[in-house]
């Protein structure tokens, strides 16, 4: 389909989820829908980016919704193909994004990115994709594939697309299900901690351990929530900064319980070299 | 050119090369003029594949009579970029094929396959060639390439050609020029030792241990000979076998001097099940 949709000089877009759907994904494929046609959206629980000990037989499978879902937001074709097929036996070729991949998000589910970027970079290769749409609020993981896409010359452009949350503000995410009444509304404190910080840059601090502990201490005064890391990094290389005066990052993943979540807030300075910021959460 | 040739349903050939063309190219080339329009040459000298006491420095270049003989024999265009264009200053993204990279050449020659794969998925991705054309001689090499094309789906063919050799059979290298003339006399080693082990197979010979002694002591025969190693092994995994009993390569890497040649016999069972072999020198 790929071939002959280029042929035609058509947009072929894709939007690769792991199902389980949620409104972040609806704005994923409503953008997608509006730019391109066919629209192609995949649905794989990948098992190579979960670790050993993480959700991969309990994520949520809501396969019979997730299709009716995509047919009526006006998805062409949805492909859901099987493990076997993705991983036949000796499988045995992964691509790595050296550096990016070891931090942060890295550094606490190792193996993940591999994970990640070696099915994205199938499922580019399967549909041919000119577009593929990711969410904002997996920053590291949307960093990470654009770097892959650059780095191996892939014919294709990663849009990444910004975060949708509840009415509370509570970042959308597929593990939300995993949360109690009470963790639920345990789970607002990320969103009030970036919020904190964002108060905190829009005053002028740029002090970025100053702005770490801020977040900390925000995060600690929910007796629910348990930090895994709370840091302000530069947005191209996810390094730490010390001082807050480029495109940034602010990221965050804590537990809630058993269920990890993470978000972030986005500082992209007004101007180039400017000091001055626009906030994105 | 990619996106419209394959617009055009033409089938676009992609012959990757390191430049210092002999006859071995020639042959991939002649064989790809043959199967594709339009047909696109590479010579990119991969510093990524060369280890730190290898030969990336000295490797022959000899751009001028390389871009004459790829006019010559029919190439349309020739992609020879800098180093800086293929590997940006932050670059960061490796294709890895596991296990079979650690084996052989991979255990002589750490890093160098990580260097091939992600090099050639690079070509792959930029050429987005129907076909692409290897030499046999660099067995290992083509097996790994044909692995990630398909744990990667690429949408690429990877075409395997028969080695090439001098008349005295030593098989084209762009390094048998490093050879003066008492060690290109010697270097013939292998091909003889070759000769002698399809010649125990031709008798009957099936035990791999056999067959490797023999080996030994042939190329042990030529004081100018070191080995490295001299293997037979499964076809598909490049592990050792016991016995012959299905697709096989007799491997060699051998020093003669300084320079480190390597060759291949290739035994392809007659039938599926079958004892009886071909031989492919």
């Amino acid at each position: 389909m790929a071939r002959q949709a280029r042929a035609e000089s058509r947009i072929i877009g894709l939007v690769p989820t792991m199902g389980a759907l949620h409104e972040g994904h609806a704005s994923l494929i409503a953008r997608a829908k509006r730019e391109c046609s066919p629209l192609i959206a995949s649905i794989f629980v990948n098992p190579k980016q979960f670790g050993p000990d993480e959700d991969f037989a309990k994520y949520p499978r809501t396969f019979e919704s997730d299709s009716e879902k995509l047919r009526q937001a006006g998805v062409d074709t949805l492909f859901a193909p099987e493990a076997a097929e993705i991983y036949p036996k000796d499988f045995s070729t992964y691509v790595h994004v050296e550096g990016l991949s070891e931090r942060l998000e890295g550094r606490s589910r190792p193996g993940h990115f591999r994970g990640v970027t070696t099915v994205v970079m199938k499922l580019l290769q399967i549909v041919q994709p000119h577009r593929a749409y990711f969410g904002r609020k997996d920053a590291q993981q949307a960093r990470l594939i654009t770097q892959m896409a650059r780095d191996l010359n892939l014919d294709s452009e990663i849009v990444v697309c910004p975060i949708v949350r509840e009415p509370d503000r509570l970042a959308l995410s597929s593990r939300n299900v995993y949360l109690n009444p009470e963790q639920r509304k345990a789970a607002t404190i990320l969103y009030r901690a970036l919020e904190a910080a964002k108060k905190e840059l829009e005053a002028g601090g740029r002090d970025a351990l100053h702005l770490q502990t801020s977040l900390r201490r925000k995060l600690d005064s929910e007796p629910l929530a348990a930090v895994d890391y709370a840091e302000v990094v530069d947005a191209e290389t996810f390094e730490p900064v010390v001082r807050v005066s480029r495109a940034c990052y602010v990221l965050l993943a804590v537990f809630i319980g058993k269920t990890r979540l993470i978000d972030n807030l986005y500082l992209e300075p007004k101007a180039p070299e400017s000091d001055e910021f626009m906030f994105h959460l």
